[in-house]
């Protein structure tokens, strides 16, 4: 008697950073989800622990930063670069670098270290506000995109890790977020390229130190005639250090070297001299080779997707695993949303190995730079003499640089996704001549930049790249600047919209009667949420009277440009001349709900920008839009 | 057979505000409190909702900020004025003004509005962090200082409000925070002194609405020819709205006057004509007459003491009580652990009334003048004709001058409290010549003002003020200046420090020896925590080499004064440039447990600094110290 089959949208194996990053958004924007771990709790010591200012960002938007915060998570602000003093006398700082330097753009110009365990416990509580939870210890024993249910292809076999139990669901999508050793990806027969050629073997540990050290409430790398070590401050008073155990370019290289906990401890303490370090405790350690790898697909029927530290693995000095974990499951949840919510072709699925693979690649480029350098042994001072001091100089030249010129990318703000139907360059079927008008600062694929913003209802001084929440829309931006200019264009905009072939009428929610008087976000469709910023002082602007019905509905979503930014102190508009529009003349900016610009548009008298936007937007819906769709109608 | 009596630190009645704030910091430091309340549960619906600027500041710095704003309470940064159109044409905005203007230097330059009954609940959770709790549904029956035991002088018999179940305890202290109705107060034979002869009756609602009034998310106060209004936004889309039924000056005054909730409503649809409003939804709703009156005393023998509402009452509009009785509370918790604690002498508790009752008369002063102004009945448009429209200006004038003046006051942030054993001024016992050095900017008795710095050991950004939690402890900040100048100064300060007879030895820890490695804050006593500033970048600053150890002891609290602040753009240490503290020379800022100003010293080579500190602390606490103890080793 066949059983009858539970169905689910998606099925999501692993409850680390990526599969609870995925289960969270698509649970909050109402989609049916199973996320199994086999693991029993949460993890409870170890693992990944840097959340980068980009990643922080993004947990802003998804209202989890408070959450993480609460926990007095450490905050690196600077990495102190230590080198080998001569003569073998031990160590000394030769310099400091901003971990994310003013040159970045970024809210919050720090990384955040937290224990992943506490940070995996944020997303479950989440979860569990959704109705959702983690089922453990459950694993996957088997899936098949058969086809056999046109809505749910996917059949999906799992079982209890200790009682065997046994249970078959079907489901739309299936997800791997199993981390370097995917049941899913081998079953595939996904193949792991490995880039680079030189391997190390490391160990960790994480613990409550004493030490005279004075960096070591900061991030360090420190190179000594007798081995490196890399610090990472932790919540609690705890440091976690890497110190490198073997490297392939030793003589005799054995990638399953081990070391005990008390052989690491005492070659801290030699790399470390002239300071001392004692344990009063060591909470996790830890010893692994460093395997770096690329999975050469992400999906290949676009049912079944793999993500994380499936996909990538790489040295962890860098903080990047758990960041580019969060970006890949946030990349998936947007599209499969586009796609199941009935407004994107299935086809944009293959966006997210394009997208993804893209970014793990110069991921691993820059580890492998990032991980040569800093394992490679250095000839120590008593080697080399003194008199080679100035070439010593050199090579931490390199690495320092390789740093630096790696910030904006670690940070994750050098992100940048290539051109595509979702990120506007010449070649995207959108030909209007409005696009990418002259003098704008935002380049598509990357993120829009913060910009500070007075909200008019409640004259609250509030962060316009948060003010529209991780809710799987496209973010349309109207900086409409000087309003007794932009007037007729605004009002034209808003007359566009309505037309019944716009992007606006073809993509209204079906219960747009019943929606709430006080919904902010998506009064008329779940596709996309309407902000409007004038360049003026808040006192001068009364929603009613400059906006149509249809962007004043909006009124939380209504801004004056009017708070002053040290990074613009001369403009009177710091957003607009932050985005580089012009306050005469204004413009849209279209935010992918991930953040990321998607295309920038001149705001004009008539139909044009509208137009615009229904050729942006046409590249990748699932209905005609735009003038294409009134003509069938003639 | 008598009873065994349990015995407390402090008998707390009462678990609003004001009770709560002083049972949380009693049981953080360590006291044993019991705090009852004769509700069943926390507060439900209505009562206070308006955080002051300086009230967050204060929960910040109790670690509690988070947990208010993690609610998403509304957030006033303006107030609209709204006045009568000529020709009964209906109301118009007349003007704005920031709830918290650009001169007052606050770090959150907003009013927080949450549900009273949400910010006790974060209060409670913090108890039961410590072990303690709120005894429901219990309440007084009575009480006597019989002083039948030294160590717990008075008995408090208590009773369950429903049970009748009857407790007998004894305690060193006695607090009401029982509200307006206060027993304890009515017992101990205290009057209430009534200073407004204005009397008036309000209506209090709280509701979700439906409105095109566009300020309804906004602090506003309307003035029409129907009546007057008060719109307070809150979280979760509600508004409070305050509406004046009646007032003593209308010739048929009655104070036990009512309103239904429709005629009120009915009401504000007349004074809100032109625009519309529509309730969803009416969560609280209350009438009450405004008594304002101030406690005669706030304690007759300094072990039973009164504060909150029960001191002071007033009309809700300037949204002030709740903060009164936090301050009140906090002034009270430190100074009882002062005493308690052994640092203090007893007699330093008649501060608490003689600060707080002035602070209480200046609110009175205010509320009087303040809800004159918004109660008196302008004359109708229609009355007093187009003609009359310039007088009719002065009046609106005159209500919005008062409100610019009191800013300050409101905020919190104009607290002053005056010259005492506590607050240094030329007629303190303290007589040394180095106090309040030329040129400092800072006043005794007010609020340390907020200052960004970077800590030296991690290099994080960091807000001094906040940098010491609320620990009970005097704050002294050791602002260093330039460090190659300050060097011997900065020594011989350690130094002195170090002699036997200073404040630092005498009040040293009896456990120092087992004080962790880890502890930040109170290694060497409770009495107190150092910080050091010096006005210089950071990455020159190092800690071991700079500071004698006992200074470096405090390593999390080193800071360089090197962030730019935009009040003081061309200082290159702008702490110091905002205290007044010239960088060549530095100064010691003392601050007292809650944050408000002590003293301030000239920074100098030879004993003087820790001479001054000596004879200020030497005011007040409970052994000799300085050159007075020194003479008596003699």
């Amino acid at each position: 008697m066949p059983e009858s089959k539970e169905t689910y949208d998606a099925v999501i194996i692993g409850a680390g950073p990526v599969g609870l990053l995925l289960a969270v958004c698509l649970a909050r924007w109402g989609y049916k989800i199973k996320n199994v771990d086999n693991r029993e709790i949460p993890t409870l010591t170890g693992r990944a622990d840097g959340i980068q200012p980009r990643s922080l960002h993004l947990l802003r938007n998804m209202g989890l930063k408070r959450q993480i915060m609460a926990h007095e998570p450490a905050k690196v602000y600077e990495v102190a670069f230590w080198d080998p003093l001569p003569g073998g006398k031990g160590i000394h700082r030769t310099g400091n670098w901003a971990s994310c330097p003013k040159f970045i753009d970024a809210r919050y110009p720090f990384t955040t270290l937290l224990h992943q365990g506490l940070i995996e416990r944020v997303f479950i509580n989440d979860l569990h506000k959704n109705g959702a939870d983690v089922q453990r210890p459950w694993t996957i024993t088997g899936f098949n995109n058969d086809g056999h249910d046109e809505h749910y292809p996917v059949e999906v076999t799992l079982k209890h890790v200790q009682t065997n139990e046994r249970e078959t669901v079907r489901t739309k999508y299936l997800f791997s977020g199993e981390g370097a050793r995917s049941f899913i990806r081998d079953q595939l027969g996904v193949k792991i390229r490995h880039k680079d050629p030189i391997s190390h073997v490391w160990g960790v540990m994480d613990g409550i130190v004493r030490t005279d050290f004075p960096d070591v409430k900061t991030k360090c790398t420190i190179h000594s005639d007798h081995g490196s070590i890399m610090i990472i401050p932790r919540e609690n008073d705890m440091v976690r250090l890497y110190i490198q155990i073997a490297s392939s370019t030793d003589k005799d290289f054995n990638p399953r070297k081990r070391a005990t906990l008390e052989e690491v401890q005492a070659s801290a303490k030699m790399i470390l001299q002239p300071y001392y370090i004692d344990w009063d405790r060591v909470e996790w350690y830890s010893v692994y080779p460093i395997g770096q790898g690329i999975a050469e697909k992400y999906t290949i029927d676009h049912r079944v997707f793999l993500g994380g530290d499936c996909c990538h693995t790489h040295s962890p000095k860098a903080g990047q695993g758990m960041n580019t974990a969060f970006h890949d499951a946030l990349n998936l949840a947007w599209k499969i949303h586009l796609v199941e919510g009935g407004f994107a072709k299935r086809s944009i699925l293959h966006t997210y190995e394009t997208e993804r693979k893209s970014i793990a690649e110069d991921l691993l480029n820059f580890d492998a730079k990032y991980a040569a350098l800093f394992s490679r042994r250095k000839p120590s001072a008593g080697e080399v003499g003194a008199a080679n001091e100035s070439k010593e100089a050199g090579e931490v030249n390199e690495f320092v640089e390789v740093f630096k010129s790696s910030a904006e990318f670690t940070s994750g703000y050098g992100i940048a996704y290539g051109p595509n139907q979702f990120n506007w360059s010449p070649d995207h079927s959108a030909q209007s001549h409005l696009f990418n008008p002259k003098g704008n600062a935002l380049r598509t694929g990357r993120i829009m930049p913060p910009a500070n913003v007075t909200r008019v209802v409640d004259a609250n001084k509030v962060q316009l790249e948060q003010e529209i929440p991780l809710n799987g829309s496209f973010r349309i931006f109207l900086f409409a600047g000087v309003p007794s200019t932009t007037q007729r264009a605004v009002a034209d905009f808003a007359a566009n919209l309505e037309k019944q072939s716009s992007f606006y009428s073809s993509f209204q929610r079906k219960d747009i009667a019943a929606v709430s008087y006080h919904e902010r976000h998506n009064p008329h469709s779940r596709f996309f949420t309407i902000c409007t910023t004038f360049a003026a002082p808040r006192a001068q602007l009364e929603i009613a009277k400059l906006l149509p019905p249809i962007l004043a509905r909006y009124s939380d979503h209504v801004y004056a440009d009017d708070v002053w930014d040290p990074r613009f102190p001369d403009a009177k508009a710091a957003a607009h001349a932050k985005m580089g529009l012009d306050v005469g003349m204004g413009g849209v900016v279209v935010v992918r709900p991930d953040g990321h610009v998607a295309c920038v548009i001149s705001l004009v008298e008539g139909g044009g920008t509208v137009d615009a936007l229904n050729e942006y937007f046409g590249a990748f819906v699932a209905k005609k839009i735009g003038k294409s769709k009134m003509q069938a109608h003639l």
